[in-house]
């Protein structure tokens, strides 16, 4: 990327300073999103401006969104982006004493394309994490929050224990997702996730097979034991949309079926094809 | 603050200028610590390191704290510094495809003077947080990490509850500690504070007043109700050293004794007085 936003402004990438007082570095305290770019055009754009708008309300930072659209479409065009990801940062800006910040603070926004380079559709085995997923009685983390170390832990010793990616589960031991993925399973024809109850991410990806798909879907709060009795599992982000997964380890499960993360793929791919705008 | 420290370079503050994509501004993937300067020397700089060190390894951060004593004193020196707070940042560095890091990467790393302005001494009420403390199977909360929404959040709601600060409670309703700093308290001349197996950080000062107070003490993991009838009640960090609590809300709790803050910062001072080196 040559260009980003920063704070409302076209800047060169290079430009960019961060300020070490910056809530967003001091603390995390900050949302992002991650929005799929296809022909130039924003995928699910509306949702996403929905769901970064419900973020800052949890995280009470006072950032009007309605700039939003013309900035990233700026972006597109100044970098001359037309496949990838877009990137969207919003932090609570400089300022307060510790923990408790200045309500008059500026928040801090920079908007940033990412290119992709293919994704490897290999079947994936997933580590069960030593860490458990942070409650969202002590976070909403139903938003994208600037606040990854739960994330990155995990999937660093899944990555270390020869995994492609960690499953978090919650405090009474019920599937929530991976570091970076929300999580589906097949059984018997019908297509189950966690529940947001479980404590997890509303993925964006997540929403888009909930209203695609045409088949029984069901979510659900279920111990990581249903997983050993699926016929099919596979995990979902904005990178890979859909990608099957082939066991959990260390249990030892192991799915053969890749045909529904294809069949997934092609759903949302037609889908991203339709609707961008 | 006229220079900080910027990766193991002394430079003009202004002249700081972090990557948006450094994992502490993305992630807050990244531990910090403050440290106490008193007339020119650095109160219990050995114990911080440890801990620094020890969280390093808790976040599988590859940094060498060898140096950092000495980027310290000639940080303190360049800014004349002689009286406040130095605070230490180290993130993991800017790299790696979404949570999951460039094993090689390097950390970066960021040393600030804080001046302080007086302390306000009067007894402060606390807030019964909505939040619950992140639990330590989650993340390693013993140590002082830049993952400061769930300290936030509570700081803001308990402020914006006309409270100084916030309680957490553990998700079995065991005290743990304020958005941003450790409790004790007094009962039949027992001293007592939460246990570490509650999921609490590991705060320089109360590890002080544990190698200080010379009566009975005990590290227990006590429901919120045990301060009904608790005698005296305070809080501890490096910013107020210790800080007599007059009340608990919404519960109504009151306390008013505000000899145990004084006699502990008494304590605290002579310590600081004493062995700053």
């Amino acid at each position: 990327m040559a260009y980003v936003i920063f704070n409302h402004q076209l800047v060169a990438e290079k430009e960019v300073a961060i300020s070490s007082q910056d809530r967003g570095f001091r603390y995390g305290d900050a949302i992002f999103d991650t929005l799929i770019i296809k022909t130039g055009r924003i995928y699910q754009l509306e949702w996403h401006l929905s769901r970064i708008n419900r973020g800052l309300e949890a995280l009470r930072i006072n950032f009007d969104i309605a700039a939003l659209p013309a900035l990233c479409r700026q972006l597109l065009k100044a970098n001359d982006f037309s496949d990838g990801l877009l990137r969207i940062q919003i932090t609570r800006g400089i300022g307060g004493r510790g923990y408790m910040p200045d309500y008059s603070a500026k928040p801090t926004l920079i908007i940033e394309t990412i290119s992709q380079s293919s994704i490897d559709r290999t079947p994936v085995t997933l580590w069960k994490s030593s860490y458990q997923k942070i409650h969202s009685a002590a976070l909403p983390v139903r938003f994208k929050l600037a606040q990854g170390l739960n994330s990155t832990l995990s999937r660093m010793e899944a990555v270390e224990n020869a995994c492609f990616d960690a499953i978090l589960l919650n405090n009474k031991g019920e599937i929530c997702e991976t570091s970076s993925a929300n999580i589906f399973w097949l059984k018997n024809e019908a297509l189950y996730t966690p529940s947001l109850a479980c404590g997890i991410l509303e993925g964006s990806i997540r929403s888009a097979i909930i209203r695609l798909w045409n088949g029984k879907l069901y979510e659900v709060e279920e111990k990581l034991e249903t997983l050993a009795t699926a016929d099919a599992v596979f995990i979902t982000n904005v990178a890979h949309k859909a990608l099957a997964v082939s066991g959990l380890m260390p249990a030892g499960l192991k799915w053969k079926s890749t045909e529904l993360a294809e069949k997934m793929l092609d759903l949302l791919e037609n889908d991203i094809n339709n609707l961008s705008k």
